[in-house]
């Protein structure tokens, strides 16, 4: 048995897909600091500001807002199996790949699903909805995706919160891709459920995923006559060990928690309005910048810190994204499902939204692209987005 | 709302509690190396040399061997979720808390459940395996847990392995607290399913279970009639990733990554064995000197790792505990369930297994006991300790 394995050696990249966002190395040394057990006074405080910070950022007062032990799909998950109950109607929204996900779960813990399509890259239409919760008036739970990863699409959320509200139903949403990043009002839109992940907008590692429930959704999960169906997943085990009791359910990492913690500062430091207004500032200046280059986005509402655009008539797609990162240290996403091969993926989120980034990863393109016979603008990229910036 | 949060300054426990056990300098660097993303090339060659080194630990060439995305129990309801389906029937045993937890865990996701109990702190006869499995011919899985870590039991499980497969059940172990301090052989005694967790023998930080199936464990979860319970536990969909399909399923935390690789490769380089007769012989000297103290082991066989003692009379058993943590640092744990006030539970595993810390936890049990009018023999602990160091 070979027993002699290489010291880590990790290359420093610059992480523009659809997440991980770059960590900084102020989250990283935080990260690093010694392991408190999960019992600790000294972690329990911890999780205590954290809450708090994860209500700051949630813009909510809802008193069930924690971090589940796992990634943001942990989080769908953790939703979805607590409002879920067998035999429950719920409508979800599908235009992308994260929409489906939600089903698939949805299915798994029972519930009789009602689909809301649209075609990917495009939003879900309010009235869509309106007239499912019109042919099903036992629906419990709609359930929509805030930020759609695998298209970029932007979903506006107030009009389905009120339709769903009118008709009795909780609304659930997924946030992973938009918390930290896009405004999100918990309490001003009553969003019931959401859930999003350390790794994207909050520039942590990916392994924690905050999730945040209104009193409405926590009672129903507290009237529940099922047990949920996944023991890990369990609020009603899991809240007590963020609760002051403190009933010992899993083994916190308290090293993710730092991280997470960490993140979560930098983002309070810097102010949520002034982080929204980063980035869409950012975006902005990409978007010139890759609509210089000949690039077209693929969503009509873009989310500003995930952007997605069809890879270009002659361009490689797997090749120029092994040359971003081989020869840059780039990384960027590919397309998933039906964009496979044909979207890349840009994502500037968090610590990872920078002009530097910008300019590099529009530079970059231009290069590669170039390279591979594909007639691009010299310059005009760069005059784009610089022009953004100075504005 | 408050915005100004303190930084992170924790506590340098020692953390000689059921887990996390002490995570090295070494590691906490190792977690801290720059984030990659999760389908970098870099990392997927990460966590093929992860898999051989899970391998390696757990004495197996079972192909299906991965970390899961979550703590310990997260690796315990992968193993019951995938392994059972609705109706199947299971016989657990339960002589503690965590064999309990299995019990639940298997009911929720639909089996017929029959208990083979012990009293907490004893072990689980195989000849009462035995009998159930002859009470219950049809019985498709054979639960134990092999260190049941809220007693500090210490299960044989060959016999139990014979019984099992004579019966054609598969037999399914929770090894949370004894991988990489114990002897455990998932080949050599055909063991078909196994969890465990990042955070004890492995001494990495907590987060990632480490699972493995053996082929026959394999074949039946890939002849499942029924989809999994849970989406994020599927390891229809989770072995993908790890396969050289490469299929994204969630985003793994290359950072926790990271810290489980360099804990692994700290094992690898000590070499399994002689790792075991490591934490035999700081057993033996912990022993002596808690027995020279005047406190009494609760399970008649003890794991070398987890030592659960009863709590002296005279002595004030939360004080206790604070006082460790205040005024040395130390962590141990506390008693759970019928054991809470009653027992104690020290651990020495992974970089916590030190004559250092054997020595110190010793000394400071014996400052503390009689500070508070327990009758402690002075010296005596130390001198039996050091006798069996130096033998």
């Amino acid at each position: 048995m070979k027993t002699d394995y290489p010291e880590l050696n990790p290359a420093e990249r610059i992480l523009l897909g659809p997440g991980p966002s770059d960590v900084s190395a102020r989250v990283l040394a935080a990260m690093a600091k010694p392991t408190l057990g999960h019992l600790d006074p000294e972690y329990l405080a911890i999780m205590d500001d954290t809450r708090r910070l994860l209500q700051h950022v949630f813009r909510t007062t809802n008193e069930l807002t924690i971090a589940m032990p796992g990634t943001g799909s942990a989080g769908m998950e953790t939703c979805v199996a607590n409002l879920v109950e067998p035999g429950d109607e719920v409508i979800i929204g599908v235009c992308g790949y994260f929409g489906a996900r939600m089903v698939e779960m949805a299915e798994r813990h029972g519930a009789a699903v009602h689909r809301v399509e649209a075609p990917w890259g495009e939003i879900i239409d309010p009235a869509a909805i309106g007239r499912a919760l019109a042919d099903h008036p036992a629906t419990k739970v709609v359930g929509v995706v805030h930020a759609e990863t695998s298209t970029g699409a932007h979903q506006p959320l107030e009009e389905i919160s009120a339709l769903a509200h009118a008709a009795g139903a909780l609304l659930l949403v997924d946030a992973v891709t938009s918390l930290g990043c896009v405004e999100l009002r918990l309490d001003d839109w009553a969003i019931d459920a959401c859930y999003s992940c350390s790794q994207k907008g909050l520039s942590s590692p990916p392994g924690l995923a905050p999730v945040s429930f209104s009193p409405m959704a926590a009672e129903r999960i507290k009237g529940r006559k099922s047990r949920v169906r996944s023991w890990y997943l369990d609020l009603s085990l899991v809240s007590r060990y963020w609760s002051s009791d403190r009933v010992y359910h899993h083994t916190a990492s308290s090293n993710l928690g730092y991280a997470l913690y960490e993140g979560l500062r930098m983002v309070a430091e810097e102010g949520l309005d002034a982080r929204q207004t980063r980035h869409l500032d950012h975006h902005r200046a990409l978007r010139a910048g890759l609509e210089a280059l000949g690039l077209s986005y693929i969503p009509e509402r873009s989310l500003p810190n995930l952007n997605a655009v069809r890879v270009p008539d002659g361009a490689d797609d797997p090749d120029v994204r092994k040359r971003l990162l081989n020869e840059y240290g780039i990384e960027i996403g590919a397309g998933l499902g039906p964009f496979a091969g044909k979207a890349w993926r840009i994502g500037i989120m968090g610590s990872s939204c920078t002009q530097r980034n910008v300019i590099l990863v529009l530079g970059a393109l231009e290069s590669i692209l170039g390279d591979m016979g594909v007639a691009v603008p010299k310059g005009a990229a760069i005059t784009a987005a610089s022009g953004v910036f100075a504005s």
